[in-house]
């Protein structure tokens, strides 16, 4: 029963004990170095528009080696960035969001691979996004930029390897839209992909995904800021809306149990009279306004339009016969390591359930590892002492 | 696998098939009549501010007895009201929201029980809310207008069913807020009730649930329309916030697997144009989007702020020395049947089962029944064939 009384939560965090901020720096912390890569040729998208002059920030770890095969790539996630690992200078009060999984002896060995992790298309840490300026008005793109999809964001991030001397990757990987992202390398590359780890995702996004999608996109467009997309040169943007967008995403990384572990029912001021005012916030309140806070000073509304429109389109079965006739084109030697998060609401555990029996009836090498975990979908940023040894191993296995 | 793909759905559903929508008049239908009660005296809230002029709307089915006792009080949930049962028309196309529980033999028999429900504090069917005038000004309360809480509504009900010649519920019932309402009559008016069903509840709102609530909030209040609350006399009402916030409240209702059944991954339109097109909808969005639209038709935002507040506030051991004590409060002669759903995202299941643990720990009496279905908190409005021998068997083991 106390479970649900304010004495009984198991911990109370406070904002500095975020679990998603990572650890001091260790010794096995990498320099990281921001790199620009100006894709020579067009980029058609899926959708029918051709992009031109398309720009990709991206970051390395470790070395290429000869055969441009000892590569392993990173896909982020809806708000992620190239910076997966190390710190631009040791200063920096944080490492990469998965600075824990990757450098020497970690579970993504820098002593041993090639690690790359490009922002995707459509972001706004670099790459060409709907804030970049459109080469043919010189204007920021804006409500002009084109849908793209996860199969677009992979041809971009194929064409970055290439010209990065990658012959095939070692691994792919990633969580939530690093995930979708990673499924789909397997079947737009097939030959390209030694071994897989999707974390936390699905062969196709699910209908309450896509609701929860929905919601925080209603949020921007509901703000008067948001200009149909056309707020650059406005003096204000709309960051109320994405605020909102970024609390409608954080509730559903988190799970019930999470959030009774981490706010219960504590409130900022306890008094009696701050019960009753409406503007008194319980903590879980409280956290998801820094949350939405927090996300404004470094992302952009657009881009968070466009790349949760990208998860609802994902897909791996459209336009290719299905997801049967889909799974069937990933390459019969790619061994994947689907990774599922018990407690994920965005993601349950029945759709890494369903993309294993979907390999599986296909003939192809899928294994299933469910992380045991009370975080909800955010474990895969939080649960490195139980991923890296998963990863490892299996990344390993491949070695013999 | 299937169960990812289009053509795997169990059912498609369209809005016409919303299973929340009642059949057709069946011969056990009641007629309804609204009626009005008029507060004689102040109501005093929790909050410290006191309420002049408060009325009820309230409906009422089947004969009260001549000692008073054999009353029956459904308690509505958030955006429900006083038209529990029956039709005001025999042509009326729906009946009251809980009409397939009460009527001539049914769950809440009226040739047995006087069956009363009545729309709660704050709300805007009828019953004094933001809405209404306030006398002091002869204007709408709208900003002005008190916190309420879910002890205030059972403290104006309360007022109402003596008035109305009760002298003891054979039964308080309701789903959601109502059953926040069930439990909190347990601990208010102890000696006033034999028997309670509080049905997807619990003693204390989760903070999964208010993160829930916070964002409904905050939709309303993004909307330039809610201008702080005093829309009345305003052109233009925060239409797109509440339908906004209603979107939130239904995706919570929900669960993984009725979104799935019910729509998958259909779209309005199945054009490949349409696949790239952001303004083209999957068919859950379209769902969402008609939901918010038509709440809006009938629901006040400033209501829907309001008690979404008063769930948030609810927590029965607040100035009660905890949960424990709280619920020794309870007389230990009632007896409680605790409703849970399998499937409900809103309020997980642990929750029912941290209720009933609380009442064995207290010594008082409490059943637990776990309500198996695939339709989220939703559940409580359409399991009625497997909810009614249930309630039936409950209400009749205390006449024997």
């Amino acid at each position: 029963m106390g479970t649900i009384t304010q004495n009984s939560k198991l911990k109370t965090q406070n904002l500095d004990d975020d679990p998603s901020v990572v650890a001091p720096t260790e010794a096995a912390d990498l320099l990281s170095v921001k790199h620009n890569w100006d894709c020579p040729q067009p980029l058609p998208l899926e959708c029918g528009t051709t992009l031109y002059g398309v720009q990709v920030a991206y970051e390395t770890w470790g070395t290429l080696n000869a055969a441009g095969d000892n590569a392993i790539y990173i896909c982020h996630a809806l708000t992620g960035d190239a910076h997966a690992a190390g710190r631009y200078q040791p200063s920096d009060k944080k490492g990469g969001w998965w600075n824990p999984l990757i450098g020497p002896g970690r579970a993504f060995d820098t002593d041993r691979y090639f690690v790359v992790c490009a922002n995707i298309l459509g972001g706004c840490q670099g790459t060409t996004g709907p804030a970049s300026l459109d080469p043919a008005t010189g204007k920021p793109y804006g409500s002009r930029f084109p849908t793209v999809t996860v199969r677009d964001m992979v041809r971009l991030a194929y064409c970055l390897l290439r010209a990065l001397g990658v012959t095939r990757l070692a691994c792919v990987t990633g969580g939530s839209l690093g995930g979708m992202q990673t499924l789909e390398w397997l079947v737009s590359y097939p030959d390209f992909v030694a071994t897989a780890i999707p974390i936390a995702a699905s062969l196709a996004f699910s209908p309450q995904g896509i609701a929860f999608s929905l919601i925080g996109r209603q949020a921007i467009m509901l703000d008067p800021n948001w200009q149909g997309g056309d707020y650059y040169d406005a003096p204000a943007r709309p960051d109320a809306g994405l605020a909102m967008a970024r609390m409608v995403g954080m509730l559903s990384y988190q799970s019930d149990a999470s959030m009774q572990r981490k706010f219960g029912r504590d409130r900022v001021d306890e008094s009696e009279a701050a019960y009753y005012d409406p503007a008194a916030r319980f903590q879980v309140e409280n956290y998801l306004h820094y949350q939405g806070d927090t996300l404004v000073q470094r992302f952009d509304a657009n881009s968070y339009l466009l790349l949760s429109r990208a998860m609802d389109l994902h897909d791996i079965g459209y336009q290719r016969g299905g997801i049967a006739t889909a799974v069937a084109l990933i390459a019969p030697a790619t061994r994947t390591l689907v990774v599922g998060i018990s407690s994920d609401l965005l993601f349950p555990t029945r759709l890494q359930r369903e993309t294993v029996a979907a390999f599986h009836a296909a003939g192809r090498y899928a294994r299933y590892y469910e992380l045991e975990s009370p975080w909800g979908h955010d474990a895969f940023l939080i649960e490195y002492d139980r991923l890296t040894p998963v990863i490892s191993s299996f990344l390993s296995e491949g070695q013999k």
